[in-house]
Parts: structure tokens; sequence; C-alpha cells
């Protein structure tokens, strides 16, 4: 028996090695992939290039401006030429600049007097030179002729900066670098540089700004001995300090590189020095940096190997990038002995990882399903963390930073994420606590989820709070996931009042136009409604989209959306216009972009409506408009993705839209199916057990659905749930160049029919 | 033998008993003066009538603003006739507004609609319905006919509110209220309210200020049951909530007064939510406000009784008074379980109380000095607090403030209390870690303390410094005192180093005019030069005072300084015309106040100087400012101080001169003789053994000592060592009305010989 159990494990152990040799999977990440605006749109995708692994808390990356702001929230713009320095935390995607902790730059020669608020350090260099790979980074400083590599672990940076010999050799340490300080209040309230001994530099800062209150320790190990250091704080000098305290700190160290390489170990804590040197002494013990690099490899290679595909080069460039993208976060803050920043502001100890960075409105759609397949157990740490910061800040995340809350976006879609894990029952997660916290974050008050008159009137009041329609719509979304789960615990009441909530939506539909539309206290239509006219984030009732996009935001109860407008025809003749108008009025913002008609792939709002034809009986067009949106709103370059990836949210949609299915209930456990694009892609559920999506003759033509089969049998239904995904089997498509009208457009066939019911 | 102890003990607790019964401290004591604005200046002492206990966390005092600012610094003003409500946080006698920290304030009758910014619930009072004493204030707030009663323990305050019956009876909890906002770029970055029971109301803010950013937890039980709560936060409405977070968040509670009061405990922490809750439940077990309002008392009375005095009514009301000031603070900041907020910003525990609110450039002179008399083990908790400090912040304390460094004034006047500790031999501090943090603290240069330009320059050129000659003097004396540690611990080269740079203050002395004056880098005088033009914090050569009273700053060095002007004649001369000299330039600033010519009471740089004269053979002329000092800059109303009380110290300057000496050099162990006011004052130095000053035929006219005796042997020195007293005996004067131009006036008898060798 003993030995049986050896030999399987033996024989997937060599499986898996040989498997391993022939394909890597991090060779077809790219991750430029994202960085660089696309011309006339502020949008970039704002990823960034550098050296991260997988839910990391240290993402080491090239800045690639003195000042980053939301133009440049991931710290690089592909169409920059210069590199401000290496710092150690960054955000994939977001819409708003914000960490930049700890930047390090390597420079030679004379040092300049320095003016306040400039680096006059900062570097040429060219994209020959770069090499971007998952956990490492190298860059040819031109104007100094540094060569920097980069790598991570989960808590530290790892840097090696070749310099050239016999030059002056110096490293710059810069605790100022941070978001433009006139954003977002930003300011840096403390910070401290120490110098314990000639091969270490410790310090911390204190700062304010998208997160209202960040503390960022760390501890910087050097593998030569600094000769020299000069510390600039607001244009005060200190020379050879072994402490300093300041609110603009910059340490230049100066290094003898006759004959060596400088090489830089950098743990990052959220608690303390000590927790920092602990973090880096843990996960770097040697100077080994191709050990480092191996070893982030090996973790990228294993996490990548969730899915294993089959397509054109361009599909598993494309492909990996976005799950790459999509387990850069959320990122572990806890430290190695289990402290982390808890959202009251106290220190406090968790036996399991705790995560942040949850950008929940843009990825409780696409990337936390995703999770649930590929990472069912950090999809349980998630919850966990959030259900901590629901205790200590008493609602759950709804943009959560740092560990802490900024209340960006609208609605509380954690109630989705934590819902849909529930509800397919993932192993870690206490079913009633998860369920306390969701209902008191659905009925306690709180900044911007007014649910008093929310239950008073049916509906928000656009004149008693702003982005009222949008608000409305996802409000009675999550009041839909409530409603779940308390059927699930058997709670009537609980059921019955959210799933009453949960169709509120339907107060704001006005019926003479055929959208939904903004009351005031009065239940007074407010004049006038222009479906076309954007909204941002606040002084309009819709949010970063308008009136024709948040129209289909019901996916809690498309059929009930469906009565509306008067049935699949309507419906369906709706959506076609909705694909076709192209009218934009002057003001599309800046969040608006990735044009199909009305359709704006480069936002949320967007994202599941190409998916809808199927609930009314047109699968092929739903085919149709998810393969144009697949091969036109994702390449390979640096213009990869259609707006900001939104910590992976635009990669989720890819990768599952890929294989062909998509989440349009979030917290459903149904996926709806759209067109598989990739030849074959096999989804690991576990050591021996997988699913995999096969798409005969799948090509760039041949987009349309002919027939489907499970596991052997015929399928007709346009979804698939979680139940036959993870008990593992095969979905075989045959695909054509033209539509089958008859293929998935039984009544039987529609996910409306288990969905919501 | 046992008997024998007992018998004693008993006989010693009698004692004190029967002596408690005859004469009761405490009822000497009136909070009220400091609180009032003398016409025309803004100074109005700064200090505040609330309830305290000696060296408490908590002051629960009213504010008498909505929004304090710098010219109501302790929150309240005798001549305002409004009381906003009561925080539970104050300094006593600052020049800077800081701290307001959990208002509460009780009202009845209709909520009305807030308008942000504004606190609708004011009310008037009437100085006749007030009554403060030590640990104990109460107030009838007119609007609303509630009487208002508060106490306090070291973490904790009381409170007391009779309502009116039958009247809708509300308690706001208001965590915006703050120091004026636009000042220090006050900030509140987070805060939560929580409802975990009708009974409690808990929470936290987290305030950038001029503490740069400082956490403050409560935890408050309500003697009756919340009826209801409604929390605004900019104004958003939240009623009933369990829990909110916001940056603006006031609280109305609505409470059933049909036929009680309300009794509130609300205990603070600088940690966590958690210790707060720990510290009021230790500290306030029961709800007896009459057994908190005694323990108070008690505490108050047992460290009043420090010193024992004979004299007018109003001798012992100003002296109990202002030794109540001084023992206001330095304030325990450590929760009761140790926890307390490190100055790098985490949160450590310490097994000795930690304290804070260290204004050291004000209270290194007189107050520290009374404190290793009178609190010689609270001084070795101060020092090593501030050894915890530099430990985790790289340098000593300049002004520290909720466990943090704002930096405010100049100098490392901690070197000085911290010399004077080590030097009279105080138990309970490790000599050789205070004297590495000394000398680290006068070698790393720090904000405001630039040793690289002092040691090349042997001056602080202004052109590279401002507030050069008023650093230049103050550097100087510090440097002293790290030399005479080093000489205690035989570090030779350490002193001589040290002894050199106490003699840079040589440097700026103008010989051509008289007066120490700024110099640039490049060693010219910087013309022009005005001895009557003041400076303030920055912008010129001079400190919070002018070039004439600067001139006396060199206590490390008398002998020098008289050797400077060309001999004790000189000397003398330039003293009398100091102390007559009225003119005034316009620009006297907001700290000059309580003249006697150039002679400025109303702030710290002139107060040693009526001392001098001992220095040079005329101590009758020290007999005659000293005392017109006392009887003219102190009196029993509230506008009883000539200036900021600044943390005590114009209130140690009283206790000490009242008593007839005062430590011209603080860290010198030396206190230089002036002329005792007091008919007898006895210095329990500890239970078995005092020290008593004896003023035979002291009065308002006879202040020149005719002869003195300690001990029985006649004493001419005009001087008396820290040994003298604390060995215990009796120092007896002989006053008379007219100058005994003798006494005290050979060359032996001048303090400089004992200082400085």
């Amino acid at each position: 028996m003993k030995i049986n159990i050896i030999y399987i494990f033996a024989t997937i152990l060599l499986a898996i090695t040989l498997k391993a040799q022939t394909e890597k999977l991090t060779s077809h990440v790219n991750p430029f992939i994202g960085t660089g605006a696309i011309v006339g749109s502020p949008l970039s995708g704002n990823n960034y290039p550098g050296a991260t692994v997988p839910f990391g808390m240290v993402q080491l990356s090239p800045d690639t401006r003195n000042i980053p702001d939301w133009g440049v929230a991931s710290g690089y713009n592909y169409n920059d030429t210069t590199i401000a320095g290496f710092s150690h935390t960054h955000l994939s995607g977001t819409g708003v600049a914000e960490f930049f902790d700890v930047l390090v730059m390597p420079f030679t020669g004379d040092i300049i007097k320095e003016d306040a608020g400039t680096n006059p350090y900062q570097s040429a260099f060219l994209h020959k030179d770069e090499i971007a790979k998952p956990g490492y980074y190298k860059v040819d400083l031109k104007d100094y002729d540094v060569t920097a590599e980069l790598t991570a672990t989960t808590h530290a940076g790892f840097h090696k900066y070749n310099f050239p010999k016999n030059k002056s050799a110096h490293i710059i340490i810069d605790l100022d670098h941070s978001m433009k300080k006139s954003d977002w209040n930003t300011r840096i309230i403390a910070s401290q540089l120490s110098f314990p001994n000639n091969h270490t530099v410790e310090g911390y800062r204190i700062i304010t700004g998208w997160a209202p209150m960040r503390k960022v320790f760390f501890h910087a190990e050097f593998s030569q001995p600094i000769i020299k250091n000069q510390v600039t704080d607001n244009g005060n000098l200190y020379q050879n300090v072994t402490i300093i305290n300041g609110t603009a700190l910059k340490a230049i160290l100066d290094f003898d590189t006759a004959n060596a390489d400088v090489l830089v170990k950098v743990g990052i804590s959220a608690t303390s020095v000590e927790n920092a040197r602990f973090n880096v002494q843990a996960e770097i013990p040697a100077w080994d940096f191709n050990a480092t690099v191996n070893a982030a490899d090996t973790a990228w290679e294993k996490e990548l190997s969730k899915i294993k595909i089959e397509g054109t080069p361009d599909q598993k460039t494309i492909f990996y990038t976005a799950l790459y993208h999509t387990f850069i976060q959320p990122n572990q803050i806890s430290d190695v002995n289990g402290d982390y920043p808890s959202a009251d502001f106290t220190t406090k100890n968790s036996a399991k990882p705790y995560y942040s960075t949850f950008s929940l409105w843009d990825t409780y759609r696409a990337a936390h399903p995703l999770y649930t397949l590929l990472q069912p157990e950090r999809s349980a740490d998630f919850i966990n963390s959030m259900l901590l910061h629901y205790k200590a800040f008493g609602y759950l995340p709804i943009w959560q930073l740092w560990g802490q809350e900024n209340y960006c976006m609208i609605g509380n879609h954690s109630i989705s994420v934590i819902t849909d894990a529930v509800l397919k029952g993932l192993p870690g997660i206490d079913a009633h606590a998860a369920y306390e916290a969701v209902k008191n974050s659905s009925l306690l008050e709180h900044p911007g989820s007014p649910f008093g008159i929310w239950e008073q009137y049916g509906y928000i009041p656009e004149n008693l709070k702003s982005q009222s329609v949008s608000l409305t719509l996802e409000m009675a979304y999550d009041d839909w996931c409530v409603a779940q789960m308390a059927k699930k615990l058997d709670k009537a009441e609980d059921y019955n009042r959210f799933l009453k909530r949960s169709q509120f939506y339907k107060n704001l539909y006005d019926k003479q136009i055929g959208f939904f539309r903004a009351k005031d206290d009065k239940k007074q239509w407010i004049d006038p409604f222009d479906p076309l006219k954007y909204g941002a984030n606040g002084g309009y009732p819709f949010t970063e989209g308008n009136g024709w996009q948040y129209f289909w935001y019901v996916p809690q109860d498309v059929k009930g959306l469906i009565g509306l407008v008067g049935g699949n025809k309507a419906f369906t003749q709706k959506l076609d216009t909705f694909f076709t108008l192209e009218d934009k009025p002057q003001e599309v913002n800046d969040n608006a972009s990735g044009f199909i008609g009305q359709y704006a792939h480069g936002n949320e709002p967007s994202h599941h409506i190409a998916y809808l034809y199927n609930y009314a009986g047109q699968p092929w067009k739903t085919q149709q408009y998810v393969s144009e949106i697949l091969n036109k709103m994702y390449n390979t370059t640096s213009s990869g993705y259609a707006g900001n990836d939104d910590c992976g949210e635009l990669s989720s949609w890819y990768i599952f839209s890929a294989m062909g299915f998509y989440p349009v209930n979030p917290a459903s456990s149904i996926y709806v199916i759209g067109t598989p694009a990739l030849k074959k892609a096999t989804i690991q559920i576990s050591e021996l057990k997988s699913f995999t999506v096969i798409a005969k003759n799948a090509s760039a033509k041949n987009v349309y659905i002919q027939s489907a089969k499970l596991n052997g049998k015929a399928y007709t239904k346009t979804y698939i749930t979680q139940q036959d995904i993870v008990k593992g089997g095969v979905l075989e498509f045959t695909m054509g160049g033209a539509p089958n009208k008859k293929w998935g457009t039984g009544a039987d066939d529609r996910p409306e029919n288990i969905i919501y019911n």
C-alpha cells in the first residue's frame, strides 16, 4: 500500500516535471501588455512591468515619472523614456495612483545639489534594453551605464545593480517619492531613515493619501559596504548620520564598485521595522539573486499551471499575461509572523495570510469567481480577511487598500464575493459568520450605502444621494446575494426582506422611454434625461457610465428585465441597438473606451452585456459580440487592454471568455456560455481532477457554436454550473463560421431558469 | 521590635491624618488662575479649570469655543461666556492649541439640523455657577438647565449630568472637535463610533496636527440606557447605527431622564479601544461619582503635601495652584496594561509608566529640577520615557506630544533634564545608557540641531540656520551638560570636546557693542543689530526674545560672561540697565509680557536673570527684583500669570522663588538664593526627612536678607546645593526692609565658584 502511494506520487511528479520541461507557461507572459497608453486615450491598462510574485505584498517595478499621478497609476508608462527609480509597491490597473513606496535608484557621477521636489537622478532607458518576465525585470540605465535587475518574494524586493568599474557609484533611497502630493491630500506625515551598520538601511514612512493612513516600514541590506551616506529632508542636508527623521527623506549612499555588483534586499512591512527585517531575512536568507529569480518563476509557473491551453501564440501570450495580471492581487499584507495592519489602525495577528487590495466594484464581476475555481484556498483567505475587516470596521470592505477603506466606487460588492464563495461551498469559511457580516453590511448605513432611504423609498432619490440609478441597480443586486445566503441558511424572514429589496430596481424603470432613470424624493422623474450622457463619480445618476450601459445591470433578474421591456424580441432589439448605436456625446468620460456601439469594454458596467442575448434566445449574437470583443479589445502590445485592467478584472474577462463562458451573475455559481476561442483549455481543479473545454474547428472565423457535448453527451444549455466544472470533465464544442440559430435557443437552455428561481 | 515598628508607623499615620484634618491643601488650589486673558494681551496663562489627577492622561475640562486656536490653547478662556462641551485631553499653558479629544456635551430640547463646522448646542454659563478644585469641576449650563459635574482618573473621565425632569435629554459625542483645522495642517484622517450595546459608545480618531499623527481611542459607558442614536458625518446622517466610520463624526444620544442623572465614564487610550475599555474599567469599576472625586482629591492632597507652607492666604493660593499646575504634566500616556504609543508609530509595552508632554524648552529650567526634589521616582520615569523615545527615534525629545516629536522651539534640553537627574544620583536611571542618548543626541544632526556647522564654525551662522544667536547660546549650555556627564563617567575625551563646545557662546560676543549678535558663514557680523528687536520662531537670530534678554543666557559660565563684559561692575550696571530700560519697539511679540524694563517674565528666556546679581556680588538686587517679580507677576485672579504657564514652568519659577532659591543652571545641582517670601516652607524629602526654609520677619516690605543660618550655623553663601536639601535640615533667614549689602557678597559666596569648575 505504502509502495503504491509512493509510486503514484512519483508518477505524478514525473508527469509534472516532464510537462514543465516541454512548455514553460511563464514564457508566454508579457508584463509590458497594458503598460502603454492607447493613442488619443488616457487609458493605458495601467499595468506595470516590474517583479512580483503571486499575491505578494511587494511589486518591485520601475517608475517612469518622478511624480506619478492618475494618468500613470501603475508608475510605468510605456511611452515614457526615463526611469526615476524602482519602488517596491504598486497597484496593477487602477485608475488612481497610490503606493510607490521606498524608491531605490542607482546612479554614478557627481551628486547634484538637489532642488526640492525634483529627482535629478532619473535616467534615460530604451525598451530594447528591457527584459520583463514574471518575477524578473531588467533594464539598462543609459545615463549611468548601470544595468539594473529586479526580483521579488512575497514581502521583499531584491535588486542587482551592475555599476561601471571605477566610477563613483551611488544608490538613492527616496522615502518622499509618492503620488502627486496635491492629489487626495497626499502628505508624508512622518518618516525615518536609520543606518544601523554599514550594510543596512532601515526606516518607514507614515503617509496619508488615497489610503487614509499607511505605515510602510522597510529593512534594506546591501551586499557591499556603504562608504558614506547623506540625507536630504526639505532642503536640510545630513551627512553620515546613523538615524534621521523627517517628512521628505532621501538618502544617497556611496559604494566602492571597483569589482562587484551591488545587491540590495529590501523587506517591507505594514507593521514594524522588526517585521520588515524578519520578512526579508526569512524569504531571502542568502545573496543568491538567481535563486530568488528562479523561486519567483517557479511560483508563477505553479499558479499559471492552473489552466493549460492550446491556441495561437498570441492567444497564449494574451491569456497567460491576463492570468498573471489576475494573480498579482489581492496582496498579502500580513507579515511572515502574521502581524497585519487592521482596518481600525491597530496591529493585529492572524495565523492565515491577511489580504488587501480589494478593488471590489471591478473584481467581484469576474476575478473573484475565477479565484473560486483557480484559487479556492486563497479565496477563503480573501474572504476571511474581509471578515476580519468587518469585525474591526463594522461593515465589509468596498475598496480596500493597505488594509484600509477608501470608499472608492459604489455598492457593497464584497457581499457578492462572499455569497458566491459560500454558495459554492468553498472550504474554510464560516457561513454563519459570513452571513452576519453580509447582512449587517446590508442594513447598517455607512458612507455610500444609505439603507434607510433605500427601504423608505424603494430606490435612491438622486436629490438625497447622487449616482442614484447606478446605486439602485447595484444595491438591488447585492440584496439578491444576501437573499440567496439567507435562503441557504434557512433565514426565511431575511430572505423575503432582501429578495424584495432586490426588486427595487424596477422602481426606476421608465416605461415611457425604456430606460432606468433618476427620480427625486417626490417620486418624480428628473428631467432632462439623455441615455447617452455620462456620469463619473458623483453629481449625476450614473457612475462611470451612461443610461444605455446601466440599462443592462440586473444580473440577478434578467428575466425580470426582459419582462420590463416587453419580452425577448424587444430585449434583443434593444441589445442590437446598444451594440450598433455609435452616437457619443462630447462628454464621454475618461472611463469609457473600447467601444462597440454604446458597449464600452474599457470599463466594467458593460462587461456582462454581450452575454445577455442568451437569456432571450439569441445565443449566436452573444457569440458574435463576445468574439468581436476578444479579438478587438485585447492584443499583445503595450496597449493590449481597452481600458484600465482594474486589478485583473479586464484580464479575468478575457480568461473566462476565451475559455467560452462568463459569470454574468457573479454569485450565481452559473457561467453563461459565450464562444470558446481557444482550441483547448484545461482547468486543473485538483491534483487528479481537471475540467477541459475543447473547441473543435475554432478559429478567428469559426466563432459560432454549432453543437456541444458535456462529458460526451449532447449539451444545449447556454450556461454551465460551478458543480459541473469542479467535478471535472470535458465540455466539447464544435465551432463553425456561420451561426447555428437553433443551438441553445430552447426555453430550458436559458441561464435565467437556473439562476433566478 | 515588631511592636515598635508598628507603633512608629501608627504614630506617623496619626500625624498625617491629624495634619490632613487641620489643613486641606487642595482647598488652596484655584484652577481658574491662569485661565483668563490679561486685558490688552493675548496671553492668558492658557491654563484650564477642568478635572485631572496628577500626571494623568485625561484632562476633562470645558471648552469655551467650538474651534479653539492658539489664543485659547487650553480650550478655556475665562472671558468667554459659552461652553461648547467637555473634552478629555488638554494642554496646560502651552502656546499652541492641541488635543480636545472626545468632546461630550449634554443638552435638552430639539435636535437642530446641524450646519457643517458649527456646534449649535453650546450653552451660556456664569462663573458664579462654576466650581473648580483639583479633580473636580462643576458648571450649570444655562441654555439647558443642566448641571454638569466632572472628575477624572489617570486614564478616564467621569461625567455627571443632572438633566431637568421630563425634558428630552441628549448627549453629543463629538469626534470632530479639534484645534482649528487650518492650523498645523490639522485633519481628521479617520474616526469610528460604535454602539456595542445600549449603555456603551466606543471609537477612535486618527488626527494629524501639531502632533504628526495621534490615535485617540475611547470607551464610554452610560449609567442610563441610550434610547436612540443619530450620527452625522460631513452632512451625512445615520440613525441608530451600531457602528460608523467617518472623518467628522458626531453622535447625538437620547436618554430618558424622568428620574435620574446621566453618568458617563470615558476611558481613553493611545493604543486601542480594548485598552481604553480596560483603562476605565480598572480605574472606575463602580458608578460612584463621589468616590472618584474623593480619590482624585486624595491623590492631589498627597502630591501637594510634598511642600507645606506658612504664608498669607494669597500666597497659599498662588503657591498650591502653582504646585498643582506643575504636577499636571508630564502625562502618563501608557495604558494600565503598559501599552504605549512609541515615537516610531508602533505600539510598545513598558512595565513602568510611559510619560509624554515634554515642553522641554520651558520645563528644563525649573519644573524638571523641581521634580527631582518632589517627584524623584517620577523623574526617573520621565527620563526613562525619554530614553525609550531616543531608542525608537534616534535622538532625545525636543517637544514631545502624545509620544511624538513636533520639534517646537530650539535646543536639546532633555539633555539638561537627564544630566541634572544623573548628577543628582536619582535612583532608577542607567547612567551609561542615559549618557549614550545624551552624547548621540549632541552629535547626530537632526532637525534644529546642525552639529556639523556647530563644530565647523564654532557658532551657528544665521545665513545657514536661523535663530542662530539663541541656538548658539542654548546649544553651548546643552554641551556643558554633556561635558558634566562625561566627567562623571570618566570620559575625558568627550569631556574636553563638549566643554570646548560649551564655550562657543563667546564666538558671537561683539565687544564693540557688548551683546551677542549674529554672524554669517563668512564670520561677518550681520547688520543692522538692534538689541531691542524681537524674533519669534524663525527668520531672526533671536527666539521669542531680543538681544537684551538673550544676553544673559550663559547659565553654564556666568563667570565667563562677567569676564566678557569687563568684570562685576560692568556686569551689574548692565543688569541695572536691563531692569530699567523701558524702551520697547513696536514689534514686541506675543511671547513677551510681564515687563520690568527689558525683563519679560511672561516668557522663559528672562527667568534666571534676576538671580545673576548674586554672581557679581550684589545679592540684594537679586532680592529686590525677585521680590518684585513674585509680587507683580503672580496673583490669584484668572490673569494670575504674566504669560503662558508653559506646562508648569511659570508655576515652578514661583514655587522655587517663593521658597527662596532658583536653579539658574538647571543641571548644576545648585540653587541660587533669591528672597524667601513665605514665612515657612517644608519640603518633604521622604517620610521621615524634610527640609525647611524659614524666613523670619518676612513680609511684603521685608524682602531683604539680613542673615541666614543653615542647620543652626551662619550661612553666607548665595546658593544651596541639592545635597544640602535632600539630606534634610533647616535654612533660616532673617529678613528686613533694607538691603544688607554685606550678606552673601564675599567672593566665596558666589554661585559660580561651585557650579563651573
